[in-house]
């Protein structure tokens, strides 16, 4: 049987645009004499549509479009992701659901067993687990259809109690097809491909696995489908980061071949290459599902708002994003110099723009109120807070949206003004720290030098005061980013993190600072996620809480 | 038996306030003759921990926090609530339990079966449910031993496919009790009530209910914490919003007698008055676990601020809250008398800082760069932002929580501006409807004239251009709140709106606000929960979605 698979870009609810790709995409396929095309999970709304399940209305809408795909399935089926209905009384209101399409009818159903309730997942708050275990065919050939977590209970710390494919197995399949809305992390490609050839080994059956792709907000999805040998050997692999489109022919697995979409990032900079991939996927999809093409930010003289420039005229078109350099008394001169070069490197539009009269009309409208207490945090974040004011007009008198330069080391503890240089409609660099912006830079320039050496080599500053550097109030980023990644990532506690050696003061004034500085985190913009954890709707902290605090 | 109900307010993570609490309370129920005293839910590290579960060192601190309490309960037992290691391979980490201590130690746990995993309720996050089924025994008492939850899957329309009531009944309890971290909403105490009658009666056994009170960020925890006889009489119920303490003798239920919380309330005002004292308890709470006295707001001459206002002067004594009057040129002039009328009334401090100046010199620094465009949206929403820069200042210098004056009507259909009026530590009435925010208003006027008449009869504008009025862009409050109601709480789609007789345009035109609005509301404060569906962790919708949108 000739399978095509579908890793396609879906954009959540919008029914029409999804519905008309799939049909489309079916069509290609019959045309190129696929038998059967496989589209991700919850292909049909896109991935995650969160709380708009609670909506009849949105399942009904999803029921149509599922109709219209059904269709459109003449000479060809179609394996689909959509939400459906729990006809039982008890339990919860869905299903996570796989419809096969066959002769313009919904051929059969399939229900997702495991549902992730974990980091940015919430499956459980919609989805009924599915208990019944049955196989689908078509053609002849018997598929075990599971949908994305359900073959990930494989590992040694399975967390569920069921294992979809060990009831499955029985029935004897022929080959199994997962569908799946699987989000990129820097590591995620590595776990993925490990989980999908152990079940495969363990099983001994071909598997035909479907991802989505594209951004939607902060969650990234990189494709990377798959399709891999009952031996556990990968056959092929589809792109990162962009739609693409294979047939596999399973009568002939051999013959399947691709491209290793890795070749593409030497090998000593994958990681490093994935981020920025990933990060100028994340920028160019949220514009684009958004309506909106143009971008602004402020450019510092640092070195997170020049990767964020880059990473933002790669994603938009250098001629898109306008950068604004907003000095103050506090800027130094190669502040300045240092942005002018850069943009004059992008080619990109830029504007100056001084806070110093708006910073001096606010501090004598200030002064009867403040009663004669010394410069100090409230004349720091009130500078920071202008620049945001400023950005600010101009993405509303332009329709640019404003992009947040935050790296995650500064959001950990809390290091950013709030309504200041925390504004922006998505975080780019939200989720990398500080010592990993430095290798996106370095990435950047790898074959000419983009961003200037003095950008990426002077001592990080927010230049809010005279002779300000991040290191007055802060430890190396080298040692406070070992730290966050020890408690944030790996949620090690302060015994764990002095028994690796760091010194204990630093530890509990930074795990302090991190949890005191929840209720900062709380009001910054979405973060493109690139890490295993990231803030945001991955990461739940309680703010008024007394912990390590 | 003699059982102590402790309805306490717990700090989440302050494994040393909640243990001292619960320690000292042990002792008082000792001295008063009880034989077993009855804590809520998680009461050990607080409701609700959320990530902090994931930290070993937080679950050993809890541990030891359990041994430590445990030790107290010598002549006397205890229930209280705290997370569990599970011991299995297989399946979630951890357990939600209630610990029975006795004689100095662990006598028994019991698991939580149901795990609440909706609206702001994300337990099978972290917990595997219960699945063995046994009564505890203590000095010769059965009692069927559950938590939160367990008890709710008794409506029409049933969450979970298990019950534990069913399961444990056969071995024939003499009495439930139920260990709860249940939130306040308007209505929740009806159908709370409702839910344990029920359960008395479907079981003909005695309940004894004990809650959290106390506000955890957003969420409020309201007590009322009952004793209800085996026909489902309810025979006493603690206070709502704050801590109490009762004994109820099992041998003697009837004895058990409490004023009725409800009595306060004039009955036509019930539900005012309970999200009057919630909102109360919300800020008070917020302010005493982050360890803060003194709040800051924006007094607009609006009935917004001037509620939030009455509600902060109440919560922190009037003499901690700073209103500060921002006029602008747009500013009318009873919106300044009016404010002055106000914080006279309530003798609370006030400041007036004109936002003139420094609009003025904003509007000269971005003349250059605004190509001669027209005043609009930019402008308007740079005056709330000078506002919203002002109050940060006095903020930061004085070292107010800045409060956020909001209404839920704003919040939904995005009328606000982000890093303007949308700023603040906490939001206090963005789960009001602007129809509640006028109820409001007649509830804290319901004696004498602390608001004054004006601030409430006036058209609600913004002030921010010439003769502006909400009703210029919005329909009338009371049609919009009807929509959003429906819309937001009850989940109805476009054609059940308009089918309820809505205007389609009208219809069609507040959900896509809402829709495209949720950028907006992604960066608002946490905001105080007092219906049964706010924004914030209760509603998670995706940011880039196209759905009636």
């Amino acid at each position: 049987m000739k399978i095509a698979l579908a890793q396609l870009n879906y954009h959540i609810g919008n029914f029409n645009s999804n519905t008309e790709k799939i049909k489309s995409c079916i069509k290609k396929a019959k045309i190129q004499g696929a038998d059967l095309v496989v589209f991700a999970e919850l292909a049909v709304c896109g991935y995650p549509p969160r709380d708009f399940l609670e909506f009849d209305d949105f399942i009904i809408s999803s029921n149509e479009a599922v109709l219209e795909i059904a269709k459109s399935c003449k000479g060809i089926a179609a394996i689909v992701g959509a939400p459906t209905k729990n006809p039982e009384f008890q339990g919860k209101d869905l299903y996570n659901s796989a419809y096969l399409l066959v002769d313009g009818k919904i051929r059969d159903v399939r229900h997702k067993t495991l549902l992730p309730n974990y980091d940015i997942f919430d499956e459980y708050r919609y989805f009924e687990p599915n208990k019944k275990f049955n196989i689908v065919e078509y053609k002849g050939e018997k598929i075990a259809l599971t949908i994305c977590e359900d073959l990930w209970n494989i590992g040694n710390d399975p967390l569920y109690t069921v294992n979809p494919m060990d009831e499955l197995i029985g029935q004897d399949p022929d080959f199994i097809i997962n569908i799946a809305a699987s989000p990129f992390h820097y590591d995620q490609h590595v776990s993925r491909k490990g989980m999908l050839v152990q079940n495969a080994r363990k099983y001994h059956l071909p598997l035909i696995y479907v991802n989505h792709v594209g951004a939607q907000t902060e969650l990234l999805f990189d494709g990377g489908s798959m399709v891999i040998g009952d031996n556990g050997k990968v056959l092929g692999q589809l792109s990162f980061f962009e739609e693409d489109f294979a047939i596999v022919d399973t009568k002939n697995l051999s013959s399947f071949k691709r491209a290793n979409p890795l070749d593409k990032y030497p090998s000593a900079t994958i990681k490093t290459g994935l981020i920025y991939d990933a990060l100028v996927m994340g920028i160019r999809n949220y514009f684009q599902k958004l309506g909106f093409t143009n971008a602004i930010l402020g450019l510092s003289g640092g070195i997170d708002s020049a990767v964020t420039l880059v990473l933002a005229a790669d994603a938009l078109g250098y001629e898109n994003v306008v950068s604004v350099l907003l000095p103050s008394r506090f800027s130094s001169d190669h502040s300045i110099d240092d942005s002018l070069q850069l943009v004059k490197n992008l080619g990109s539009p830029h504007q100056i723009i001084s806070i110093e009269e708006a910073f001096a009309t606010l501090q004598i409208s200030l002064k009867p109120h403040f009663k004669g207490l010394p410069f100090g945090l409230a004349e720091e974040n009130l500078q920071a807070r202008i620049r945001g004011v400023i950005l600010m007009a101009m993405s509303n008198k332009f329709g640019y949206i404003l992009l947040n330069t935050s790296n995650k080391s500064e959001a950990a503890v809390g290091y950013g003004t709030l309504y200041g240089d925390m504004n922006g409609g998505i975080s780019i660099l939200g989720d990398v720290y500080k010592t990993q912006v430095f290798e996106l830079a370095g990435y950047i320039n790898r074959e000419k030098g983009i961003i200037p050496e003095n950008i990426i080599n002077k001592p990080p500053s927010a230049e809010l005061r005279p002779d300000q550097k991040d290191s007055d109030s802060l430890p190396d980023y080298e040692i406070l980013d070992q730290i966050l990644y020890q408690y944030i990532e790996l949620r090690k506690g302060p015994k764990e993190l002095v028994k690796m050696g760091f010194d204990e003061k630093i530890v509990k004034r930074i795990l302090k600072l991190v949890n005191t500085n929840e209720y900062k985190r709380y009001q910054t913009p979405p973060i493109l996620r690139v890490s295993p954890k990231a803030f945001g709707m991955g990461r739940r902290m309680p703010i008024v809480a007394k912990y390590l605090a």
